[in-house]
């Protein structure tokens, strides 16, 4: 079973003063702002995700189960300075969940306290369970996967914004996450690129099991097949989740992969077509149902243009989440994917 | 760095009465017995590599310097029938090595025993270094890696049969083992199907560094782009290598995956396609330069026949390496990979 992390959260943002450094954070607020009672920050003039400033004690009156360490330190350390907040946290009687490099449970203090006090550390980016090798066995229910250009385009965004659009219509549909971000924000998943390298797919068939018919599973895609570092995990995470339907996930203004300038975007022809070839492997009735094109860097009359250019050149609804909703996207999946 | 096992070894059987489960003791004993002083065997009757039979302390006395253990046990346990063989070779000064699910490490009486004398416990199923994320970098010198329609084809095989071609011939070249098999071959390597997702291509670089222009690496490939379960590590390893030089792998027998009969073997010109289009993202110039095929259930003349028909097909040298040997691979690849 993949982990379930208890909620809700008060996320903690320590003495941070880069936004940047607090997306975790950010998503969290953003997609599940009922799962935050509030935020506890060293000082003030710092990173504001506009939630209730609190303590420790004021986050516990307010029901929290868990403190998330929702930012990345340099190096993706444990700041010492963070550790009075994290010590009274757990005697408090919260768990503590970070997605940092370094873990929670390789410090001796917190270990010492959780036990002592019958908490948990969630170190989320370290599976905790065992996984078993693909088995390719085609599985009940429906999966879309959102797939990309590059890492860091919009996967999971797109992919919660599809999953709020198809609960708001009435249909059953749970996000999948693979990413530490995700699963923040849905309280369990499955960080795939920190899976041992023989059982990616078997974990990302763990992630969306048998269901019913007409369930959709949304999965958050990582990587990229056209990426030199991380297109393992891509593809297994691909074959894995046998995905029926396919959103390929642009930033309208990358031209090369984020640092990793000698690599141009591909085509997207060329791109959803090998997508499609990969993908049929596990299900060969695999299909795009849109693109999903970051605009944010436009101004309105371009990312306009751009998004009715490329929905012209491939057929394709062709959406930013933030500035047009993904309605066109989920439009075409419900009507062209059928039993 | 990756480990580097010592050498000479003698080969531990246990009580191993299959063939089967003694592949990779029977695999270093073909390739390089000149690293093998003999073998130790708990009972007689049971497997046999035709080495000398001696005792631990004879071993020692032949010069072994770290016993293996070339067996694959049921479950992938440590019997607890060969404790007092590998305690007894701590103790005459073995260092010991195993590529089984469970570790030598965490074997308490073992850990305790080669602290005390000083030996190494290696486990080479978990790298012990760190890697780094792939940077898609070109690297000097020249890379041969081989490619599968499925697992179990001989790619091994293959990769060692050019290998030593090369240096039958006088070429630089190098053996770059990427399974356990391979790395008890020639003592070092990278299991890279125990490394983290988001290493693999990382890992696959650190494999073959840079090297001299005329140096040929012969990657030892895994899986197969065409599996449900390993496609990930197939891909991750075929970016990390960035080959110059493909020779793809078969069976002659096997009409679908072994252990996956729903996935049949997919045709060789679509399968040479999808390696090439993975495989030009970190080398634009990468070539099938030749194909090479276990015929081992035909006999003689529809062995013959099947390699002239494979030959005439696809156009590309098509060999037995263990019926007809790999010099037209050999001689195809040190014509047409050029600088």
């Amino acid at each position: 079973m993949p982990i379930t992390l208890p909620t809700p959260y008060v996320l903690f943002l320590g003495d941070e003063t880069e936004v940047s450094n607090a997306k975790t954070s950010a998503g969290i607020a953003y997609w599940r702002s009922e799962n935050c009672v509030g935020q506890i920050r060293l000082k003030r003039g710092i990173v504001d995700l506009s939630l209730a400033d609190m303590t420790v004690q004021q986050a516990v009156e307010a029901g929290a189960k868990c403190l998330v360490v929702g930012i990345v330190n340099f190096g993706g350390t444990i700041a010492s300075t963070w550790l009075p907040v994290l010590k009274s946290a757990l005697e408090a009687g919260l768990d503590i969940a970070a997605g940092l490099h370094a873990r929670l449970n390789d410090v001796p203090e917190l270990r010492r306290l959780a036990e002592k006090h019958g908490r948990k550390l969630y170190d989320i980016r370290q599976p905790e369970q065992d996984f078993n090798v693909g088995l390719g066995v085609k599985r009940t229910g429906k999966r879309l996967l959102s797939v990309g250009t590059d890492c860091s385009v919009g996967k999971m965004y797109t992919s919660l914004a599809i999953e709020k659009e198809l609960r708001m219509r009435g249909h059953a549909a749970d996000f999948r996450a693979t990413g530490q971000t995700g699963m923040f924000i849905v309280g369990t998943g499955v960080c795939v690129d920190a899976v041992v390298s023989d059982f990616i797919s078997g974990a990302a068939e763990s992630l969306s099991p048998d269901n019913d018919v007409n369930h959709w599973d949304i999965v958050e895609g990582q990587g990229s097949l056209f990426h030199p570092a991380y297109a393992g995990v891509t593809l297994g995470l691909l074959h894995g989740s046998q995905p029926d339907a396919l959103v390929l996930c642009h930033d309208a203004t990358r031209e090369t992969l984020e640092d990793y300038l000698d690599f141009p975007i591909p085509e997207f022809g060329h791109c959803m077509d090998t997508y499609l070839a990969a993908a049929s492997l596990t299900n060969p009735s695999v299909q795009f149902v849109g693109m999903s094109i970051n605009t944010s860097k436009l101004n309105d009359t371009n990312a306009q243009q751009y998004l009715m250019r490329i929905e012209q050149e491939y057929g394709l609804p062709c959406c930013d989440p933030v500035r047009t909703g993904v309605t066109a996207i989920v439009d075409r999946m419900l009507k062209k994917v059928t039993l």
